[in-house]
């Protein structure tokens, strides 16, 4: 959260269209690779130079350029200027700090989403873009990663109908790619709720407040991350882009389904989290019934008798019950009357 | 819940199409049942091998082909190519772990629900998806149930309408089915609280939290379920498919209204709950102050009584009151005053 | 609330338009009485046979035939069939725990609504059904009720407009009567709840707990019962269906005004109830308080004391203090000291 | 709240347009005032019988008529007759319960709201109706009122655009007057809040929450008056209707900004309330803990030395340290360094 | 919040078009700055009359005029008069209580703003009023600010296209600057977040509470200013208006997406604020316990320490233990023995 706000504060006052990039990974070098292919053939190649790129963008095959790192302004800005991206589109590319969106330019169709992956028990959030024209998609990450993966394998191997589909259908896959990968968040989300529960089931420590306070965070993170793209994919699916054919929009359609799917399970995350304080707080105040039923009884049971002790205790000169030879014996033994009378009384209470 | 994300979370990765089966129940062997019927003709037949069914796609009469068990790919696949299922309704068929949908295909209507029954106080949800042509109706269930039985027998003894209606009739006789067996779900829901009530009534012990907690999940769960149903009905009733006939959208209207009543039924439910909830940590600071209550009367009537053994009790030389031959007895008659006026006091304070 | 669904679960695998009633009032006979009239004439009627309302169907007068009575599927059934009511109608009709509805069905509007009204100090909610045609109104309740007498009256002695107007304005006559019923709820509820608010003022009592859960239940209730009523006299007061006149539309949005009133009020009342519960725990919360407060100041001043006595207790064989002549007298002195100069402390900090 | 729900069941039964005042002030007497103007000539007349206005009726001047008391039902009924209003219109002004409403009859607009203004340091709440058409505006109000002196003084000086301007700008005039008088209700609402909030600093009192859930009831219950006003101003607005000019439009739209304005500073206060809740909630958490914080103090001090008196005063024969010179110092001596070493560690828990 | 209901109320009853200055900063003098400019000609000027601003309204090229301080009524009424502005828009400009708004006029369209900065660990809120028309904008401030300083300076520089464009892309880069110093204090607020929930990681503390309900106060004060900004941007970015020329509403497009981001922030900060009294509370109930745990080990095991030492103080004849020559030992072993063994139990309860 932080991260984002700090991003975009850093933007404020300069000209629209500056291309300043706001993210972290600033070390890494960028690389670029390209895919070409269609039903027949298959070309894979990573460019060293952006050069490199541009006699793939007016073939008729489909063209996919993956650029890993974002921070390289440069870069964007020559891929920017062959592929006649506005510049509020380049901006949006290096600017990692972006609400998900949606534009369509009429020659291409700007989409930007946001990629979870959890490293070292943190749910990192990155930002792709992905510019979509007739027969290219240009897509941007900010380091290298994974989740693509599936879909070159496809590529290489002519699986499935990847190769015989247009551009439209390649970025179908690619957001599909990352929609899918958000069940697997949720899935690592759903067991540490339910690790918790049990841990509740047992006693509630001090820990487990923290730990529900992180959910609390984490899901609004998700939430605020993944409810824009339900309007961005529909915005797809309805057919409405000249650009996606007719025949995909059933694709985006399930992918559309995928992410009311992952929005109703945070939304149910939310409410059980929620659910999950409740119970710590009831516990909490159950254990502090126990407690106070403990203090209480000891000190119903030994205040009396030590008032007897007391009594018995005083220097007067005439108190008879001193004298009597059984005296002591019985005072002991009414005081172990009291005592278990009491025991009996709270027992009875079910303070035991 | 954690079962339907882990399952969607296996599919990451797969080109879309891919059939794969995702669910549990992976090890009962898949039965199909044929129901082909007219106003004067029936035929019931239970089949072996998918190709038994073909026979009955192009007669003019309704075929009902339903099956159960999806966790046999090859089974929905072969279904799927005879029938001209998009890849896409496959997967939805056999990857348990949806949202229901509803998509109209031009020659057919793809809907997906969830079924709730019982089984040893579990609530279980199993996934149902019917392709509803003009004039067939596919079927398809995880396990052998008996919410269609009623169905079955009242086209086998042709009661009712429905052997003089077609294939969009019957497909709401099956959802009909299946919505009418949500209120016997509520129904136990219903039960369970208002047995949680009387318990709470008598006095509130640390399982009712574990209840309402499971309550208020079981809403979650179940409102989940149900409310993308409200859609999907609204839809069909609307009769903008071509496969509905008018006369039969009264009846998707019908049932229309009873999803509205169950998912208005499920909010109550859970406002209901959280109701149960605040009687429950409301009863529990009762307790507290009953139990402080007690502390505080024991510890305030014998702490005072206590100082003044205590001070008789002193070995000063010159003590005047020890000499006296009734101090003994005056000092008990004065503790029993100071006592029984501070249980006066309480008793006035209604502490007791 | 138990009620409604229960009813519906025993409905689950009944044919469509299976007339089974669903409801509790299986015991008393039902009453059929007829109005017919025109600006000039009048008719009542209580008939003994079903066929004795059928000569009135055809005439060019409104006539308003008010059944009585609905667990006798078999007469249902007869009128159903001689109006031409939609099967669904007649269930609709028959199953008292339908949600509030309003069809369209072109020769007749059909409209279900629940009545409220107390008796014993419990709010009963009876379902009341409206066929409304072109020159009848049929309206169904589930027992002989006074709330339709006002509206009788007016036909009897032809006061306001009712004898010159056709059976729209009847209907909105009957839903009139109805929704101005739930005024009178409101205010006994309202009337609950001032109670409540200075039972409340005087001191937390176990009891109250259970009156606002049961003012919340009740409020949920109402609400579930109301809710769907806007919609229906919406549809009623657009002026879209043939049957509703143009002038008379005018009197339905004054209906709606009131029933959407009657949703704020509710609205507001539980918002209402809702800050009771508030009151309610900050009071046991404050009486905690001031239960400890008592506590600590008695164990805070005689514990120290006590303590003191103790010393003076003890079997030193030389302790000086023991051997002075005011010695006792002098810690009586000190003993006052302290306790009073504790006491004044705690007289600052506002406990007492 | 209490107050509008009586007045409306009381109508109840009642034919539709049957005129019965309800509302409180029955006793004094209606007095009705004239004032009729255009750009050059200006009348203005208090008039005695109703007849009295029926001559600036069909002027090509604005004519103003404004009724104080809406008891005398026979008065409303007459102008009513002369201005043609519709009956559901009369009672509509003399049952000063309802709901703020808009409604166009063509001819004329009827428009009711809420006027709010304090007396004796409660909010009083006052139906105002208006009528307008082409060349004349009836208001009726509940009590003489000087919240139309303004507009009144303008009209007398012909400041402003009021007197070249026609009925529909009257209007906005009058409307603009009511809303304008909310924010002096809501300034004194808010300076109530700060007020409280202050004393909360200070240290939370019982009867702080008596005034926080007053100051819900009154944000609920204004909420509800002014949340209709919303979609009323927005009618007017629109400019659909033929009475209110295209130049007049621009003004309701300022109207319509500050009726937002008041809802969303209402909407702000409720939550703000709340707020304050919390805070009191919290505090009294904290004041107990500081009250548990001394008892366990001193009990934890005072208690073990108790034990050591205790110990020293045992009447055992052989008890070598009472023997010792100086073993009742050494006591007195263990005893003070126990309790400063207790005292030390509760100092360094920060108990003190 | 205060603030602006106080300068509302002190309108009511002015005539609609009065210029009465509503806000604070009454005492510094307003100055007027003029920029005017095309791709190749540039001129800056500070002027002294609102005459000598005039000259540049009919130029081709475009005219800013940037106003501060909006108290002199006078100049904005001269300056009104000669633009043609409505007088409802001059009333806005110098009403500096307004809610944000957006209203085309035709020939200029009329946009109301918050603007905020941190000024001494305070939030001020300041109202930005601009009037766009075809080749001049006039911009309107409380004071003397810096927020436009990026934008003077890129158009001084012919930095970016702001020379190129025209009118409507000054008003947007107005706008932006404004929108993206909205990051800036949500940043600020992240950061006072953060370190509340580190001072919470710590222990609880009462200040905390007065934070959290700052955080909260002010998160309902920037979402009521920012909540309206959704629509006017909304406004300006659909293309509707003529004054904004096709190719900027992409540009407002932007700015739009980025108020959405600052409402789903405040929204998240709303969420997470009320996440951390949650926090709070628990820490408070869990401090609770604490004390709670340290009192009842106290009381529970000294207390029955000190009912044998008294036992063994009572002053009976015969009580053999006393005579035996290791009785004392062994009762203070006995003593031992007790209270480990009650000190092992607590241990095992972890209450240590």
């Amino acid at each position: 959260m932080t991260h984002f706000i700090k991003k975009l504060s850093k933007q404020a006052g300069l000209a629209p269209g500056t291309l300043v990039h706001i993210g972290e990974n600033e070390t890494e070098s960028t690389t670029i690779t390209v895919f070409d292919y269609d039903a027949e053939n298959f070309q894979e190649k990573t460019v060293e130079k952006v050069e490199d790129i541009f006699p793939f963008k007016d073939t008729s095959t489909v063209t996919w350029v993956n650029v890993n790192g974002v921070h390289d302004t440069s870069i964007i800005e020559e891929i920017g200027k062959y592929f006649e991206l506005h510049p509020l589109v380049q901006e949006d590319i290096v600017n990692t700090g972006q609400r998900p969106k949606y534009e369509d330019f009429g020659k291409y169709i700007f989409v930007s989403l946001k990629m979870f992956y959890e490293q070292g028990g943190e749910i990192i959030i990155e930002q792709v873009s992905l510019v979509v024209g007739s027969n290219f998609v240009l897509s941007f990450q900010e380091k290298e990663g994974d989740v693509f993966n599936p879909t070159r394998e496809r590529i290489r191997q002519a699986k499935g109908r990847i190769r015989r589909k247009g551009s439209d259908y390649l970025a179908y896959s690619l957001i599909d790619a990352i929609v899918d990968n958000y069940f697997v968040i949720l899935e690592n989300y759903n067991e540490d709720m339910e690790e918790l529960e049990e841990d509740l089931a047992i006693g509630p420590r001090i820990e487990v407040l923290q730990t529900i306070h992180k959910l609390k965070r984490d899901a609004i993170l998700l939430r605020k991350s993944v409810w824009p793209l339900r309007e961005i994919i529909s915005g797809l699916q309805r057919g409405e882009d000249q650009l996606v054919k007719a025949d995909t929009t059933i694709y985006f359609r399930d992918v559309y389904d995928h992410t009311i799917q992952v929005i109703d399970t945070i939304e149910a995350f939310r409410d059980m989290a929620a659910g999950l304080l409740d119970i710590y707080l009831s516990s909490m105040s159950n254990r502090m019934n126990e407690i106070m039923k403990v203090l209480t009884m000891f000190a119903a049971i030994f205040i009396p008798l030590t008032l007897i002790a007391g009594i018995y205790g005083m220097n007067f000169k005439y108190m008879p019950e001193l004298e009597w030879h059984w005296g002591y014996f019985a005072v002991l033994g009414l005081m172990a009357a009291i005592g278990s009378s009491l025991l009996l009384y709270f027992k009875r209470k079910k303070w035991m």
